[in-house]
C-alpha cells in the first residue's frame, strides 16, 4: 500500500485549485515509484490504450515521441486494439486514472495476450489488481482527482514507466521546463481570463491547431465540453485546408474561433491565412499563446491555461464544471452492456 | 503514354454523373497496370501519405487492414512525416489524385531518404514524374476528375498496387463485394435523396460513427464542405462518450445528427443510446444506413450516398458542388510559402 504525503487535501478541493496545483503534482509525479520495471527495449513501437482524460496523455506522448523519441507511439481508443496493431514487438500502455475505464481494461487484457511487453498507470481499481497480480511495470499515482485535474501527473508518470522500462521519449531538460511553465500561476490565470471571456461569448467554438498540436486541440476541447459544457469543433491544418474550409464558404453559422499557435513559422503563415478568411466569413478569431520551448512544456502550458478558462466558463454558465452526469450514464449502459461487448471482441 | 478507354468524357460530365459511373470506375481501376512493381513484402508498415479527398482512400485502407489485413497502415497528412514513422522496414504509398499536392511531393521526397519501398498512385504531375524517374512502383489512374469523384479508382488502385508490391489487405471476394454495391445506383440515388432532404436543414451536421467507420464519417464530412459548401462535425464513439457527450449538456445550439451504423450489435446499442441522448438535448437524429457485408463494400456505398446527398444539397442551397474556390487560395499561399516550408523540414 503507498502513502502519498498530501500536498492538498484530494477531492475536497475545486477544480480551479487542482490546476493550480499542477506545479505540485509534476513534481510529485516525478517521485513516484515504478514497480516490477522490465525492458520494452526490443519494442518497435508503442501502443497506448485509454479514454478520455488518461488517454489523452497518450496522444501528447505520441506527438512529443514523433518530435523528440525514436520509436513511434500510437494510441487507440476502443474496447479492443485492432490485431494489426499489438503484436509481440509491441509495448502497450494502459493509462486509466479511475483504473477501472471498461475500455481500457478490455484492451488491456486483449494486450496481454499478444505482448509480455505491457505497463499500468492508475490511481485504483481493476487495472491496478490486474498489474499486481500480472507482476506488470506499473506506476500507481495519487487517487482522488478527477482525470482532467491529473494530467501532468498521468504524463509523468507515464514517461517515467516508459524510460524505466527502456524507453526514453523526452530529455530531463525538457521535464525540467515542463514543470517550470506550471509554476507561474498568475501568467497562466492571466491568459485564462482572457480566453474565457473570449470563448464564453461562443456557441460552439472552433479550436484549431496544426498537426504538431493537435493533441492539444483535443484536449482544449475536452476541458470545454467537461467542464464548461460546451461543445466544441477541432481542425488540423494542413488537412482543414483541403475540405473544411470549403464547408464555410456559404455556412449560415460563424463562430468564435481559437487558434493555438505554432513554433514553426510556415505554420504561422498557414494559420494567419485561415484566421484572415474565417474572419472574411464572419468569424472572431483570437490566438491561444504557449509558453516554453519544448513540445511538452508548451503542452502542459496551454493544457493549464484552457483549463483554467474552461472552470472561468462553467462558473459564468452557471454549472459545475466537476459534475460529469453524462459519463455516468454512458459507464452504466457500458456495464450493463459488458457480456456482448466481450462476446463481440476478438481476443 | 497511358490510353484510357473513355467510358465518359472526363471533367465535362456534372459531379452526380460521375459518382453514378463509380461501378465502371472500380471495374476501370481493377484494369490499371502497377509500373515497376517490387516487393514491400519485409516492411513492418504501411504509411500513407496525401491530403483531403486522396488521403481518405488511405484512410480507408487503414481502417481495412485492421480488420482484414495482416500489417498495420497509418496515414499522415502533411508537409513532413515524422522521423519515428518511417524506418527502412516502413512502405510507403504516396496517394495525390493531381499528383501536384505539395504535401505529398515533399512527404514522397522525404520518405525516399529513409525507405527503398515507396509507391505512387496519381492521374498525374510531379508525383508521376517522380515516381518514373525513380522507377517506384506507380499506377497512374485517370485523369480529368476531381478527387473525392476517384475515390474508387484512387481506393482500388491503392490496394492493387499494394497487392502487387506483396502486401494483400483484402480478399477478392470482398472487391468483387465493393463493386458489386456500386452498381444499384437507384438504390443509392433513393437513399441519398432521404439524406439530403435531412441534412440540407442543418446548419452545422453533427457526423457520428464508432471507430471503425471513422473514415467513412469523415468523408460524408469532406463531402458536405466540398461539395455543399456546409460545415460539420465528426465525433467518434466511444470516445465522445468520453468527453463530447457532457459538452452538449448545457449547448446553446443544437442541429441535426447522421449516424452512421456499425455492422457490430454492441455498437448499435451505443449508437442508440447516444441518439436517444441528441435527441433529449434537442437534436434531430437519423442513420446513415449502408449495404454489403465486407467494410469495403460498405465503405463504397456509404461514400456514393454521401456523395450523392451533398450534391443535392449544393443544388437545394444554389451552390456549385464542382468548384473550392478556397483551397485554390490556400494551394496559391502553399507555392508563394514553398522554400520556407522546404528548409523549415528535416529531411
Amino acid at each position: 500500500m503507498r502513502v502519498f504525503v498530501s500536498l492538498v487535501p484530494p477531492r475536497c478541493l475545486r477544480l480551479e485549485e487542482l490546476y493550480l496545483n499542477w506545479y505540485n503534482f509534476a513534481n510529485e509525479a516525478l517521485r513516484y515509484e515504478v514497480e516490477n520495471p522490465r525492458s520494452f527495449g526490443k519494442a518497435h513501437r508503442i501502443v497506448v490504450v485509454g479514454m478520455g482524460g488518461s488517454a489523452i496523455a497518450g496522444d501528447m506522448i505520441a506527438i512529443i515521441a514523433n518530435s523528440t523519441g525514436s520509436i513511434p507511439v500510437f494510441v487507440w481508443k476502443d474496447f479492443y486494439t485492432p490485431k494489426t496493431l499489438i503484436d509481440d514487438s509491441t509495448a502497450v500502455l494502459a493509462i486509466s486514472y479511475s483504473g477501472n475505464t471498461r475500455e481500457t481494461i478490455l484492451s488491456l487484457e486483449q494486450a496481454l495476450r499478444r505482448t509480455d511487453m505491457v505497463g499500468v498507470v492508475a490511481s485504483n481499481g481493476k487495472l491496478l489488481e490486474i498489474a499486481k497480480e500480472k507482476r506488470l511495470p506499473y506506476i500507481q499515482v495519487r487517487r482522488g482527482l478527477v482525470p482532467r485535474a491529473a494530467l501532468p501527473i498521468l504524463l509523468y508518470a507515464s514517461l517515467a514507466l516508459l524510460e524505466a522500462c527502456d524507453v526514453k521519449l523526452v530529455e530531463k531538460s525538457d521535464v525540467n521546463e515542463g514543470i517550470e511553465v506550471l509554476r507561474d500561476v498568475e501568467t497562466a490565470k492571466s491568459d485564462s481570463i482572457y480566453i474565457a471571456s473570449y470563448l464564453q461569448r461562443a456557441r460552439l467554438p472552433l479550436i484549431v491547431a496544426t498537426t504538431r498540436y493537435n493533441a492539444l486541440a483535443t484536449r482544449v476541447k475536452n476541458e470545454l465540453n467537461e467542464n464548461a459544457k460546451m461543445p466544441a469543433k477541432v481542425e488540423i491544418a494542413p488537412e482543414l485546408f483541403h475540405n473544411d474550409i470549403v464547408g464555410w464558404e456559404a455556412a449560415v453559422v460563424s463562430d468564435r474561433a481559437l487558434i493555438i499557435e505554432s513554433d514553426i513559422e510556415y505554420e504561422r503563415a498557414l494559420l494567419s491565412f485561415y484566421a484572415e478568411y474565417l474572419q472574411e466569413r464572419g468569424f472572431e478569431v483570437t490566438e491561444l499563446k504557449l509558453r516554453g520551448r519544448s513540445l511538452l512544456a508548451r503542452y502542459l502550458y496551454g493544457s493549464l491555461v484552457a483549463g483554467l478558462a474552461s472552470v472561468r466558463i462553467a462558473k459564468m454558465r452557471g454549472v459545475d464544471p466537476m459534475t460529469t452526469h453524462s459519463i455516468s450514464k454512458y459507464k452504466n449502459l457500458v456495464t450493463a452492456l459488458e457480456d456482448r461487448v466481450r462476446s463481440s471482441i476478438e481476443y
